[in-house]
């Protein structure tokens, strides 16, 4: 798990001098940023703008397997998944506050691995760290994010708002995250069974990085500001694309048709799934940890936006009370179901 | 762990209609509420005042014990123990956000039991619920909750903040949810020795009620605000008196002087305390759990923060670099420690 071969126990600081060197030189970039760090509470100033907040909570063996996942990616994962929630109303991530528990399993420098991932994400999406608790844990390790974000009355963005013919988007590639995991489980079960294995990651690491280290798509909301859109509906893709076709369509009760040839999945991603008998779009489907925006815009906006780069139109909404689905590439018309309104959590 | 003899499975219902159960019927009731409920985020409307973002994490077997925590009041407790940190602030609580993980020893009617406790607490505190997730857990319950609140700029009040020779205030009293878990210990004990026992918890209905209760001091920042009291440090009392005594005086280095005989302890916390031959005040300094507010006031404030109920003056500031005293009920000056400071997490 760690590389590191010094180990020091966190006992041996204590809480808040452990804080203090995990926050060190953090210096806001954020002109709404006002306090946090070492308060009860963050706070921000947003002015005008409208306050956007989004929580999450990763717990090990649930939600990440730190037997193949380094705490630094899991530190920018988590961090990365928190503020593209915030991106999902079409707002931008400013502020992140952080509790992280961990059992005595966990030393000074694996907290310190994870935090330098989180901090790398925040830097890159210049977003504060405004504040941090570390707190004990019975056995595993659970870190619970709160993003805060701000945007204009008139630019925020719901799940509601979707209407007839409007065409529905979606950024980046989809399968590819969990392409990235079914290597890494078949890489464990290697280990596993031969104890000697170093595993063969190579030629995958592009599904490898969509796994551990997914970017937050501020590229594209911004790209939706300098081309003048206003979205009618947008949501994070964290359950496959049918889970957020119904959080687009179920409101309102409409129906939608998207296409399959139209939604985008990586060369790597497609011929890796194939050598595994698994059918791409299935996982585009119902896979799920893309952590990609799907939106619907008006038809207007076609021209304008396919000078966004990474986004791809897949269908459109359809009528009200009609049905949901996928024209397949042999033109059969398969009805939608949305495995995250089943049975699982 | 459940009173009620019906148990359906969370497995049986499915995530969204679980989280469309537990959130029936929820209508905002603060302006500043503009969505959340069934999107990516919680959106609030601050107008030119402050945002303010508390997050918590609370584990099973950490934070709480379920063996005599019935989850109602657990749902409660929690809810109050995040505004709270909005409270410190000297802000005002409006929205809260959660995430619920639990393992599949916990049905439906558990969960909403803890939401129950959680919605009354919201309900008492005119906050609103704008967000909930329900996920898996591997053993236990976690609940990681964010409540946001709002402030004016120049109300605002923040660790940092005293000045030599300002007074020392806290609201409430201390100490009594300390031996409140202490008596339900007793009797953890004592049903696990004999199993027939019925917990006998008569006569201390007040310490039980501190432990599992607790209020969010919602009356106090009210009265700062009616008697024009603007306090120049403030933060919550979640670790004892000594811990916040540290984090107002720590970041500009200043001493303090607390008074025994002002710290506030109720008559049935102190007898309590000395039947188990615990000194009461050490329990107020180090115990815990008392979740009340503790403030530096300006001098000129004193007439104005008396006719406030339920807050004591316990001291003042003292000077730069002076040292962090206790005078004793036999006026001895005993140095202060922070146990939040040492070793534990």
């Amino acid at each position: 798990m760690e590389e590191n071969s010094v180990r020091n126990e966190i006992s041996q600081l204590g809480k808040f001098s452990l804080i203090d060197r995990l926050t060190d030189k953090i210096k806001p970039v954020n002109e709404s940023t006002i306090a946090g760090m070492n308060e009860d509470a963050a706070v921000a100033d947003y002015q005008t703008h409208l306050s956007v907040t989004a929580t999450r909570l990763f717990q090990e063996n649930i939600d990440f397997d730190l037997t193949y996942f380094p705490l630094k990616h899991l530190g920018y994962k988590c961090a990365s998944i928190v503020m593209t929630d915030v991106l999902a109303m079409n707002a931008l991530p400013r502020q992140l506050s952080a509790v992280i528990a961990v059992s005595n399993r966990f030393s000074i420098e694996a907290v310190e691995e994870l935090m330098t991932g989180l901090r790398a994400c925040c830097h890159n999406y210049k977003t504060d760290l405004t504040f941090l608790d570390i707190r004990s844990s019975v056995t595993g390790l659970s870190v619970a994010l709160t993003a805060c974000g701000e945007t204009e009355n008139e630019r925020l963005t719901r799940r509601t708002g979707a209407a007839e013919n409007e065409l529905i988007c979606v950024s980046g590639d989809f399968g590819s995250a969990y392409t990235g995991l079914l290597i890494l489980q078949r890489e464990k079960k290697i280990f596993e069974a031969t104890h000697n294995s170093q595993p063969d990651f190579e030629g995958y690491e592009y599904l490898l990085e969509k796994q551990l280290k997914p970017e937050p798509r501020l590229d594209i909301v911004e790209a939706l500001r300098a081309q003048d859109i206003q979205p009618t509906a947008m949501t994070a893709v964290t359950e496959g694309i049918a889970t957020s076709l119904f959080h687009l369509c179920m409101p309102a009760t409409l129906g939608c048709t998207v296409y399959e040839n139209k939604i985008p999945v990586d060369q790597l991603t497609f011929d890796t799934l194939r050598s595994m008998k698994i059918v791409a779009t299935t996982v585009a489907l119902n896979g799920g940890e893309d952590y990609e925006l799907m939106f619907t815009i008006r038809q207007s906006d076609y021209e304008k936006v396919k000078k966004i780069e990474n986004v791809s139109v897949i269908g459109y909404i359809g009528e009200k009370n009609g049905g949901r689905y996928l024209i397949s590439n042999d033109n059969r018309q398969i009805e939608l179901r949305a495995q995250g309104f089943g049975k699982n959590l």
